[in-house]
């Protein structure tokens, strides 16, 4: 009983963590959007390529490598940079039809 | 011409800012994983179970009402911690295979 109490406590105070993470990466990924609409009205008003693959292939290679610095899977940094891409490009494109 | 360079030195700095909020986010999320490895350990030690909806609709309020103050769509918030869970769900799986 002790025992699960002092587990209920310690499941506690593990969310705590948790959702400490969860708010910094949200406030995190609204910067970065932030920095990705800037990046959409420059290229834009200078008739730049929206796409650049060797920009995202250096993304992917350093993302890849800080992952294993951190002790986090670089299959996951790859897939959470996918991620993050697909959220970019349909925010471009609802800028687009705007 | 010199307003092209400028544009260039701007896709720069704010490329930069990029990559240090993605390094962040790698960490982040790496210490966000090592919580949820716990709460796996802890939960499979105790016999609690491995799924806790009530758990999971207070993160979704949460991180959507979050999402809000940050000027972050709250859908994207959703998804966000949606992609997160789905991995979690799949480190756990690799976890018992062991």
């Amino acid at each position: 009983m002790a025992d699960d109490l002092s587990a209920q406590e310690e499941l506690h105070a593990i969310r705590n963590s948790i959702d400490n993470i969860d708010a910094a990466m949200i406030y995190m990924l609204a910067e970065r959007f932030h920095c990705t609409k800037r990046i959409g009205a420059l290229k834009a008003r200078h008739n730049l390529p929206p796409a650049d693959p060797a920009r995202e292939e250096y993304q992917v290679q350093r993302l890849r490598k800080l992952a294993g610095t951190a002790h986090l899977d670089p299959e996951f940094a790859e897939k959470y940079l996918a991620f993050i891409i697909r959220e970019v490009i349909r925010h471009h494109e609802t800028f687009q039809r705007k």
